[in-house]
């Protein structure tokens, strides 16, 4: 969950040039490189050449030019690809195959077969239920800071 | 694809306080609430209160600001939820239910049963059209900008 890793991580090693990838983008403060198992071909993986675990760990002025990266990415996939949209999304800790956050910038297309991810879905028992999580979120979220 | 609608957004009339949600934050510049047929309780979309369409149309000066909520909510999924980690992802145009940008921030645990995204993979026919693919990308992310 911090900076240090013991054994050394293969995107820290692809930031280092120690592992070939075929690089997307390479600055001084992310990379991206192809995911060489594409969902479709110009997948793509942003990372902060820094070693953070996941999208909380990154520093908060570091954000903004992180996710500008992510964004001209996301504009790539149609400009460059064109696909007709794109899909941007981080797995942290679950479903996060490397410990290094990771940005997929994916290519969509309709009817492109990527479905599943947002079902099944699930209910509230309760307006009373929702209104709990919403009001326990909440207070964590403007308590600390705002 | 730009900032007007002809008919009223959804969003918008949730950001406007036109139709009713469970809130969890709202700020000047976002509001987030609960998807109300969630994947997991406790899964919150952040939006923009200005009608952007996709990631790709939000002002590079908002993107701090709005991914440092996004941030926020990531965390706030393992701390007040317990969640073992997180999802935060967004469709843009492809998928995307509704064309107001919005970002997904779900609660993840082992063994969920959310699966399937990131399936099934691909593979590029050779590295000499994975480098193609990597070049055109990098070739549209370097030169108009940097």
């Amino acid at each position: 969950m911090g900076e240090a890793v013991g054994k050394q991580c293969v995107f820290c090693e692809i930031a280092e040039g120690e592992r070939s990838a075929h690089v997307v983008l390479d600055t001084a403060e992310v990379m991206a490189f192809l995911d060489m198992r594409p969902l479709f071909k110009g997948h793509t993986l942003l990372i902060p050449r820094t070693h953070y675990e996941t999208l909380t760990d990154l520093p908060v002025d570091s954000l903004g030019t992180f996710f500008g990266h992510a964004q001209r990415l996301a504009g790539a996939m149609e400009s460059v690809l064109d696909a007709a949209g794109s899909f941007v999304a981080m797995n942290n800790r679950v479903s996060q195959s490397v410990p290094h956050l990771h940005v997929h910038v994916v290519p969509r297309n309709r009817k492109d077969g990527l479905r599943g991810f947002f079902w099944p879905r699930q209910k509230y028992d309760s307006e009373a239920e929702a209104a709990a999580y919403a009001a326990r979120l909440s207070k964590a979220l403007t308590e600390p800071a705002s």
